[in-house]
């Protein structure tokens, strides 16, 4: 095993779950392996606490006249439930068919770690890197980064910057260097349906009372039509068209629905009617429910009607919807199709702006300057599903651009059981650090 | 505390719950345990395995000539969950208040312990009881008795009998001696929604696939109309309407309204239009959901699509509809209402015939007396939500009527967490199982 991807591994098993208070202390840990990561390769590293999970900043000697590149990423990791559906335990990393199995092996420690290797070998065969340098790594980003965006804001100088690079989105097929221009957004609710003081016999009091499962059901149906489409009032206003050469560059990258259907596993795809699979997932907002509970969950039956039912959803937002304001939207909607007989609990969760950038810019094509010789062959323009809440705050505070160079596969299972990196875009990730900081530095 | 009290609080401690499998060995030790006690009390007891949980049939000396009582309970209970909402321990009876607090205290330990201590104080003081008894008492009244109909079938002559009684119904206020002559009858269903082979992240996928929450929530929305209505077709084909009389004799019990506002803790009642409170638990079929379950169930948020989600519901039927029917059209309903890129698993559950005797037979009118003679005044003449199927199967497989004089009080908490029972029910039990045996043996 190279130095490299032991580093890698060190990294993985860190169960750095930033939204289970329970694993507080070690996403601490994971925080302060890196500190001390960065600091031997000999930059300037402090960790700045936070009310939740410390933030990481390191830099080289900063030079007057050189450009100024800040490299983000993120040590938190998205929980490992359900555990029995994982093939090799999710914090035990796993080399299998040239991939890393292991939960944060994409999603985004392996691509922040080539980065960093990157950095590492640059700085032991150089003496320095072409660029003034600041590595920002957080572990919120799994939980909406709350305390980045303050962060920012009271940092400015610390962090003033030329224009900002991201590795934690996707390439289109293995191989392929991908620039992502777009991101959508988010917007994170919960509600809970109360009706009865305490779970009743189904047979003494049904028919008498508003079913709180049921409630919550008619509710979550309320949100779409049949053809999926979002049914909040207002919800698809301020969604800009998508432009022609986008939808043309986007044809030009095949039919992506055989791949999709593969990789997701459904029997058939579902989505909005008159748009193509790609469209829907990179440019079309959502509503998805991202979980549910109520009632008897075990095995037989309990003939009760349950006093409560939750359930968890959140909107992907395209630009150029406001979170905030779709979230107002969504409020009302809810309050219109609550059932009577229920009271319903509505707690808003967190918000990520969607982002487009021009990729055609000097920073633009500087990146995929680097990519094609990361990867040899032009690379492919495209946006994305998944949103980088704070990429939108970097533009708002700091005033740049971020350049986003994935590396994660279609099939690496981020946010899901057997997340896999492939060592290949492990390696190929050194590389880039590489190319990416010496066409910056042009 | 009095010998009989002490009687039920063993009973109570054993957590004999039927439909988990981790709780059959006490489940067992439960039925051992009343074995010893019948025995000790001069029955001829008989412990009859089946495929899970054993029957008791237990006799006097039967005397040709005698009536033949059938006496029938379950010492099976539901499920403890959700454990922490109970003020004292589930399986460990607590007196407050003049209440006995247990699972199982009122469904139907309770009920059943206080028939046995009537049989107990006329075998010490009369040396033999007034008529040929034969009790009947088994474990799986609450996984919808499986096992008993075969029973039945196979051991006619064993059970043969002219009238059978049962306390597991309830009071319609503390103090109102209450003979029930219809009951609801039962069936009931789960269904799991597939549709990715695994979790999804919602961003990168969403848009593209039909999410299994959303799928299952627009399946249980399609049960009913906003005004509470089932809409599964045919549904309501074979209702009978409610006679005249029984409408104005529930209409003289008074406005049930306040009482089921009031122990229910809704912020408001909801049920069919055109049906009074006691009609709608009493006559009118429901689809109740009992459960539901899928995606990211604990702290914070996880944006996932699930690959899967389930829901658990039961149907509450009147005459004379047919469970079996019924769940053919369900069943027809579901597929119809499936949305596509979901493979959807139907699993059946348990069915129960709904029941209905007439109440001014000759030993209707014996069991109303010893009704009248243990609580003073004219007992009420009800029919009851919850659902007894084996009562049913009595008529079907021994030819007789079952005489339903309940016990339990409104407020009892059956199948919820704080179950109770009045210590003077516990008494009155006792009394109501001596006039009764003496009415039925004229």
């Amino acid at each position: 095993m190279t130095p490299e991807l032991n580093d890698l591994f060190t990294l993985l098993r860190f169960p750095s779950i930033s939204t289970e208070s329970s694993h507080n202390a070690d996403t601490r840990a994971c925080a302060g392996w890196l500190v001390q990561k960065l600091t031997a390769m000999g930059l300037a590293t402090t960790l700045h606490e936070t009310p939740r999970h410390p933030i990481i900043v390191a830099k080289n000697k900063h030079v007057p006249g050189r450009r100024t590149v800040l490299l983000y990423g993120h040590y938190d990791v998205q929980p490992d439930a359900p555990v029995n559906e994982w093939r090799t335990p999710p914090f035990e990393p796993t080399l299998r068919d040239g991939r890393i199995w292991c939960r944060g092996a994409t999603d985004n420690k392996g691509q922040l770690m080539a980065h960093v290797c990157g950095l590492e070998k640059t700085l032991r065969e150089q003496g320095d890197l072409p660029v003034n340098l600041t590595c920002l790594f957080e572990g919120e980003e799994e939980i909406g980064s709350p305390n980045l965006k303050p962060f920012l804001a009271a940092n400015r100088e610390l962090l003033k910057c030329d224009v900002i690079a991201i590795s934690d989105t996707g390439m289109v097929a293995p191989g392929v260097g991908t620039f992502t221009y777009g991101l959508r957004g988010i917007a994170c609710a919960e509600i809970i349906a109360r009706g009865p003081a305490t779970d009743l016999h189904s047979g003494i009091w049904g028919g008498a009372v508003m079913n709180p499962i049921t409630a919550i059901a008619r509710i979550i149906a309320s949100f779409h039509d049949a053809s999926g489409h979002v049914q909040v009032p207002g919800f698809y206003d301020a969604v800009k068209p998508l432009a022609d050469w986008e939808r043309e560059a986007w044809k030009n990258l095949g039919d992506s629905e055989p791949e999709t259907k593969a990789v997701t596993g459904v029997p058939e795809l579902f989505g909005e009617a008159g748009f193509t699979d790609l469209e829907r997932r990179w440019a079309r907002p959502t509503a998805e429910l991202n979980g549910i509970g109520g009632g008897w969950q075990q095995e037989g039956s309990k003939t009760v009607i349950a006093r409560e039912a939750f359930a968890k959803f959140s909107f992907r937002l395209v630009p150029d919807q406001q979170p905030d304001e779709i979230l107002k939207q969504v409020e009302k909607h809810l309050k219109a199709h609550t059932p009577p007989g229920i009271r319903l609990e509505v707690e808003l969760g967190h918000t990520g702006m969607p982002y487009l950038m021009d990729p055609f810019s000097p920073f633009g094509q500087a990146a995929q300057r680097a990519l094609e010789k990361t990867f040899g062959g032009k690379p492919a323009l495209i946006r994305e599903g998944g949103s980088i809440p704070i990429v939108q705050a970097f533009k708002d505070v700091l005033g740049v651009d971020t350049l986003l160079l994935g590396l994660a596969l279609p099939d690496c299972q981020a946010h899901a059981p057997n997340e896999n990196f492939p060592v290949e875009n492990f390696e190929a990730g050194i590389r880039l650090n590489e190319y990416l900081l010496r066409e910056l530095a042009q």
